[in-house]
């Protein structure tokens, strides 16, 4: 099955003003849908970020996949090594500091999980078939809350509502709960001050007992903070998420706090790993096939944590349908992937380029499709709004920090900040 | 494709006289020949020891996948595990010792060769693509030289004829080159005393100007007999296979020699590696897909000794055409096995379970397959006539110290020999 053409098309969609440490999301998102052409008329999708740099890249790169198969991964792999150049650009810094290699990584990953939905699509399997095989019907997301404003400045209230406390958040939990079924939640923290954020991880542990929970400062915590942190919230936490950057420091808080630490910052590359385990400086890998080259190359990051016991949990950014099909044929064929993973599907509030249909929650889990491919279909209607959206929306690379400073002028994204 | 039957048929095939560190190989070598049929009737096929105590695993845990899907290999594993019990059987010592989690991996790895088998087929691309795709047209070997006697006792010489001295290593490695046009050249030492095995590999480097050598004595040295050798052959040796044993006095040899360090027995299961990249006992791991796992664990293992900056060969025991095939296919498609593979095809001398013409050796490499499958097709006549010898060879379980003994009774295996 030969490539003969690829269509790569940047599209955006609403996204609310959830608050994060570099500032607030903007009002659209920016993703890329890659279209993947055989010469016997099957296609595979594949989603990938939206910035202008990366978009350009994997613009670059389409051109010269024409004519491969679509197995050839490893030669994929390689003509993406030989186009990305050594200029690398960071995207909004909060999946870590950019690297040639994961810059390659990322341009890869929506190529090659095209080319597995084809696969999926000419033998009739799934694509979890070609990982493996799945070892659960669902795969279970956690409940992702953010501190939010009420809605984009100028603009009505979004139905979510304000979160800019306890008592915002505890309802936001609630609602994504009554509506998605989530038994897990995270809380992107770094937003803050310290102890405001315990707090209201306290809150939620009262509002709801048992149900893990997760907090991600995004590294705004300076070392002694975040043992600080995370001493107080032991018992509480499941894991806690990035309190502080680079692997050195990671590894001193992970040796002072009785809980795992997790990571999508400190670790974010295959170079990354060694260091990181040398020194122990994570229990938990935040997978994302997204940056990690694909849904391949993240079994096989999968299998290496798993050697070294490491646990693994699921990272994400604002992403569409092609992506939350790929996270969850990529979960339900990782057997050591058992922490519900994250995802910002319910923000989406149902904008999607895939005809709706194909992945439902059900108590907090997507049922893992079983069709040929990802299971997903393109709604070319969808697809052709979302692009008019993208060219004329304004934004062409996430800027969060730019964006808040026209509402909080001071504001910085220093890290640490506290 | 769901499995509807399986056939697990030993085989035995003749074996000449290798001596090493263990004694010396029997006049019969076995294997175990895997056919795995499905609903469709597509046949896959793989290759795996034919000792009996790891036999009888292989065929409690066939009856276990029928009614399986070719692709679920986790759930396939997860079976495996479960039927594998936990009192462990190690085979021949050659390998590192065992473990429950190798013995799983050792009767996991011919179904999923088999499974791979049959999608190959299925979809109409040969295995190196579901692994990846090719990176190279042809695997280079190395051709693997071993002391041996004239013949077995008892019976006339064999065309190879004795190699108990430099010259006889010489002449059977220039034949080895001749016929098979190898460009690499690997000793099975441990059989004679160090500075007998030095001047053997210091007469190769003479004979073979610029062919890269390697010694491998299993194991046979002490701590402080390696690192005399391995400073005496500096500048000689690729690489040092096994010099001692166990990943502590591995790690004290390779700190103190030039070269790198290889094995296939120190490491051979993922629990050994963490370890091992601690203590920087090893630059090269022998990958071996008889027991990683298969070719997909394979791959992953590959992957993480890429991450970690170890090197990457290909151990091999005895064995037949649909090992070759599939360690040909593995090898083509892991771009970072970049040193000629072992392999004992030559000294099979064209007995086979395969139909003759699939695989051959061009200048030392075995050109990759690109027909369906593995590309090769069971010989039945030759399966029929090989499992006959097993029936009445005599031998269930290689035991090369024992055959040594009733020549040489004094024989001992032990370990540091020197
Ligand atoms: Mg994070
Ligand atoms: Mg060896």
């Amino acid at each position: 099955m030969i490539i003969t053409q690829i269509h790569v098309t940047p599209v955006a969609f609403r996204d609310p003003p959830l608050l994060n440490a570099a500032g607030v999301h903007e009002p659209w998102a920016l993703r890329t849908v890659v279209e993947v052409v055989t010469d016997e008329g099957l296609t595979g999708l594949g989603e990938t970020y939206g910035d202008h740099d990366h978009l350009a890249k994997v613009r670059e790169c389409a051109q010269r996949l024409i004519g491969l198969d679509v197995h050839a991964t490893n030669e994929m792999y390689r003509r993406i090594h030989a186009a990305v150049g050594d200029v690398v650009t960071d995207l909004h810094g909060l999946t870590g500091a950019a690297t040639k290699e994961k810059s390659v990584d990322r341009v890869h990953s929506p190529f090659e999980v095209a080319c597995l939905d084809i696969r999926g699509k000419a033998a009739g399997v799934p694509v979890s078939d070609l990982l493996g095989g799945r070892v659960r019907d669902a795969v279970p997301y956690s409940a992702y809350l953010f501190y939010k404003w009420a809605g984009h400045p100028g603009e009505p209230d979004d139905r979510y509502g304000p979160a800019l406390d306890e008592a915002g958040l505890v309802a936001q939990a609630a609602l994504l709960i009554k509506e998605h079924g989530f038994r897990s939640i995270k809380l992107k923290g770094g937003v803050f001050p310290p102890d405001q954020e315990i707090a209201a991880i306290r809150a939620l542990h009262e509002a709801f007992p048992g149900v893990p929970l997760r907090l991600d400062p995004n590294a705004a915590w300076s070392v002694e903070t975040s043992i600080r942190v995370g001493r107080e919230l032991d018992g509480v936490l499941q894991y806690l998420e990035d309190p502080t950057s680079g692997i050195p420091g990671m590894a001193e808080v992970s040796a002072a706090v009785p809980m795992p630490l997790a990571t999508n910052m400190c670790v974010v590359t295959p170079q990354h790993l060694p260091p990181a385990i040398a020194s122990r400086a994570i229990g938990v890998l935040l997978l994302d096939h997204h940056y990690w080259g694909g849904l391949v190359r993240s079994s096989q990051i999968a299998a290496l944590c798993g050697t070294f016991g490491l646990q693994l949990s699921m990272h994400s950014n604002s992403h569409l349908g092609i992506s939350l099909a790929a996270m969850t044929h990529l979960a339900a064929a990782t057997p050591n992937l058992t922490f519900a993973c994250d995802t910002h599907t319910p923000w989406q509030d149902g904008q999607d380029v895939v005809r709706p249909g194909a992945l439902r929650f059900t108590d907090g889990a997507v049922t893992v499709p079983t069709g040929p491919g990802l299971g997903v279909d393109l709604d070319r209607d969808a697809l052709a709004a979302m692009h008019e959206q993208y060219l004329t929306c304004g934004i062409r690379s996430r800027d969060d920090t730019t964006y808040m400073r026209r509402v909080e002028p001071g504001f910085s994204a220093r890290r640490p900040r506290w």
